[in-house]
């Protein structure tokens, strides 16, 4: 398996199957093709039908979009073990994945990843991003002591792992369960990694929005 | 079951996971939310702890967000149906409603879905709202003669409904295949079913961007 990334720096929607791909220690190669560079259109001609990262070759098959390739990754490699055994406790995990994948637009926007940065500052005045902080809060605020959103580390917690990143890059004041939630992501040896590879990363993308 | 709803002239994201419920006929009572109104905090405090429509009530369980709906519905009352049954076409399939819940801001922000509405203007030198169009075109164009996005109908499907009343009511020209495509959602009867109700609202919301 392949699966076609940005820079680690900056793309946080790659950043969600890869996640989910290395902590489960799946035998992948990661092909990284630098956003917005010279090169990015012939590398997206050759590797993303979609023009966009990620996307996922396993075999003959191309799968873009990063909810989707979580969702085959689970369903082909993981039997179903990216979300909750339970049906209902399913549904919620997938409820908070998918207000993720459709939602957040402030914090996409105004808090782009990046994670070299540090102690940036944002605008706290507004009213339409504090909302989206407080819901992010009160969502990693369920998540059970020394454990994940519904449970075990599965999809949900990848979709906001980016989130995670922002968060530390923009110094945001969480309540403590929100914060233990936070602190427990980036504490997995798989985002250790991406981020230290994203440390020696030197491309530097300006007016980001992804 | 309970689908709480927003109105149905308006509410995109409400559509979908109804149409997937009256297409299969599945035995449920939907709860309309008027949007803004004064009424709305109260029925959302009762009905919608996430405070978005959709929300599904099943029992004790509460579901919000449409894509997670519809997942949930596929898995519970549809032996799985809602996706295609090979693993891959359900990854193609999968790719397509992912991007559809996460992108098109243009076409969501500048075509808002109002049914009653016919022949309404949009800026046709916008280069971002013309590359989500032609997106959705090369979409569409992929569904094959008599059957939809990865064959039978089913939550892909869903997911682009309110493009399909959008761009009747924008009057968007498409190329033959697509054209075929939309042709095909709006005449399902349960697309006409929520059409005839939409038409029957007469609430108006404006500056909508929903
Ligand atoms: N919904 C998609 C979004 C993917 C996306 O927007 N990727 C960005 C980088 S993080 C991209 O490829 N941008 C290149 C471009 O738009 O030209 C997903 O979840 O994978
Ligand atoms: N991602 C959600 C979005 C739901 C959503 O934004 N719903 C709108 C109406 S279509 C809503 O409830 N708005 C009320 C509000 O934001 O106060 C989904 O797919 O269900």
């Amino acid at each position: 398996m392949k699966l076609i990334i940005g820079n680690k720096n900056y793309s946080s929607w790659s950043l969600r199957p890869w996640l989910l791909m290395a902590y489960h220690g799946l035998d992948f190669e990661t092909v990284l093709i630098p956003l917005y560079s010279a090169e990015m259109p012939a590398l997206m001609a050759k590797y993303c039908p979609s023009k966009k990262v990620p996307t996922l070759h396993d075999g003959a098959l191309i799968v873009s979009d990063s909810l989707a390739i979580c969702e085959y990754i689970s369903e082909k490699y993981l039997s179903n073990n990216g979300w909750p055994s339970d049906i209902e406790t399913r549904a919620k995990a997938r409820a908070l994945a998918a207000e993720m994948h459709s939602g957040f637009f402030q914090i996409r926007t105004q808090m782009p990843m990046d994670i070299r940065e540090k102690h940036k500052t944002y605008d706290a005045s507004d009213n339409a991003l504090f909302a989206e902080i407080a819901r992010i809060d009160a969502i990693w605020s369920q998540a059970v002591d020394d454990e994940f959103l519904c449970g075990s580390f599965g999809i949900a917690d990848c979709m906001f792992a980016p989130v995670a990143f922002r968060f530390q890059t923009y110094d945001v004041a969480l309540s403590a369960p929100a914060k233990r939630y936070q602190k427990a992501l980036l504490a997995l040896p798989a985002m250790q990694a991406w981020q230290d590879a994203a440390l020696l990363e030197t491309m530097i993308i300006k007016n980001l929005n992804i």
